[in-house]
């Protein structure tokens, strides 16, 4: 044991040490105090992430295993959450590991409570799936506790694993499904958040969308519009785009969640789908098979998400500190949302 | 402090002499053990909820406040439940508490582990959604942590609360709206699942399906049909019903998730909702609003459950050890699914 290296052996000194920089500067960049500069930051990371340093709560966090693992998820009330979450469940089934779930109401300041309450208790490992917490908060999340990230796009990371469905890959096959379709007037409904690293799904999509557009040489009358996450905010953005005298061909929505309120709008003001417009959503949930819907989807397999997730975790857990960034390739499902028009 | 009476002051010695039972009767009820008769448990427990007994290890969780609490749910893919947890949630939101979240995924076992996790972490008390386990597993729980159980019909119970829809009268209210909408031969398709003291809300719903029946003097074809929670037991429960020689008017669903089946299966095999068959769900989730299923349920506020439940707990957690059984009124809210037939 004594020639050994071992996370316990490392401590703030070694990492500074490593970082050429002094013991304050570390300690600045673990409590994430404001006016740490990039650069620091990512020289602090880099040195942590290559000696495998634990701060000490979580190092005994780790000695008293719980058994328990702590998932954030943003909002029960998208169905895609189910997906992940059975995914988590598969994982886990023969495993010591329980998982207890946070819910942040897609509301900062309760993921960060909930992120905290968690890794306090402690729990084994967290995973996060599309937080709104900034790269920063991350990282010292991932310092505390064994942390994989689900539907964050950071593939530089080293102190955390993500695992992700190819965002851009998606968006693109939707383009040219409907290109492939007929349809040139593609509009993209996203939603409104905040999120200067492009690290979500939506702007991922966003990316996607637009790259497929160009290639294809077209320019949509209306190309990206923002919605809110609730009911009232998606029904009136999709009113607007569908009353409007220069109505898309086809109304790609960035979840089936938002999609099934599309269908519903569009059928209110007397527009048939697929033949008025075409409309396809995202993540191919099972609201998507029921007839009333028939709705083209494309399917990252959120099952896939959430077990190779738990996988991951529970190998960070056991000790494994280089880090895995793990992508789902999606795939594009027809159905008679966006069949061409007769 | 030395003259009041404290639940601290009260042992296992206490509740014996009170109940005039051994003190390892009491024993064996508190570990629920084998063998225990209904006639032993129900003394111990009623001397246990006078005195306001707890066994050391839920009052060393009350001691050392956590300001978590536990909410077990069933099955996230019902949206209803996210209906419960946004009135947990809106309960929270001014207190210091916060909620984790364990999924049973309907699995008796998972649940039981769950439980046991929770309890054992300690969180500051529990809110058990509709628990599979059965009255001696509640009474257990309930003696380890500060306990309120929604969708649980035990209204005699002394050792925790409940919150609960008259799921009777919800029932009831669906055959007379049927009725009144011209429609005679009604069926439920109900879940299949074991109950054998009635606690269940698909038992309640049952009960007023049958009495409401009665009342008007119908005997459907078909009544009552019970099929499992999946996706796929329920299509094919529902294609059964509706490829009958003699096909109900109007099919009354448990949940709305439900319903949803069975308006998708109508559909793929060409009937007309209402004209052919009307349709009739329960919870008055957000889905019944979008047009393509608009859907007529019943409206037991899951907010409501779930906001009065939570501030039911923290008011055990702060001590109260009298019972309470809240029960909401539900009301029927009439969309076109059960349309008069033209």
């Amino acid at each position: 044991m004594a020639s050994s290296r071992t996370t316990d052996r490392t401590t703030i000194r070694t990492v500074a040490a490593d970082a050429g920089v002094s013991v304050a500067a570390v300690s600045k960049v673990l409590r994430n105090a404001y006016g740490v500069s990039d650069e620091l930051r990512a020289r602090v990371e880099t040195s942590i992430a290559r000696l495998g340093y634990r701060p000490r709560a979580a190092a005994r966090a780790m000695r008293g295993q719980t058994d328990t693992i702590g998932v954030l998820l943003a909002d029960i009330r998208n169905p895609f959450f189910s997906d992940i979450m059975d995914g988590v469940h598969s994982a886990l089934e023969r495993t010591k590991y329980q998982s207890l779930v946070g819910i942040s109401q897609s509301a900062l300041s309760i993921e960060l409570a909930l992120v905290d309450a968690m890794t306090d208790r402690p729990m084994d490992g967290l995973i996060l799936v599309a937080p709104r917490m900034v790269a920063a908060d991350v990282t010292v999340t991932a310092l505390r506790s064994p942390t994989v990230l689900i539907g964050h796009h950071e593939p530089q990371a080293t102190l955390f694993d993500t695992v992700n469905d190819n965002d851009r890959l998606g968006a693109q096959l939707v383009v040219e499904h409907l290109v492939a379709t007929g349809r040139s007037d593609i509009a993209f409904l996203s939603l409104e958040i905040d999120d200067p690293i492009n690290a979500l799904v939506t702007s991922q999509r966003e990316i996607g969308y637009r790259a497929a557009m160009a290639e294809n040489g077209l320019s949509a009358h209306v190309d990206i519009v923002r919605a809110g996450q609730s009911s009232r905010e998606t029904q009136a953005a999709a009113r607007r785009m569908l009353k409007s005298g220069e109505r898309p061909e086809a109304i790609f929505c960035w979840t089936d969640f938002v999609a099934l309120e599309v269908l519903s709008v569009a059928r209110e003001l007397g527009l048939s789908v697929p033949e008025d417009v075409a409309v396809v959503g995202y993540d191919n949930t099972s609201y998507c098979d029921l007839a009333q819907n028939d709705l083209t989807s494309v399917d990252q397999s959120g099952h896939t998400l959430g077990l190779q997730a738990a996988r991951l975790l529970i190998e960070r857990i056991k000790g494994r500190i280089s880090p895995e960034h793990f992508v789902v390739t999606p795939r594009l499902v027809a159905r008679g949302s966006s069949r061409p028009r007769t």
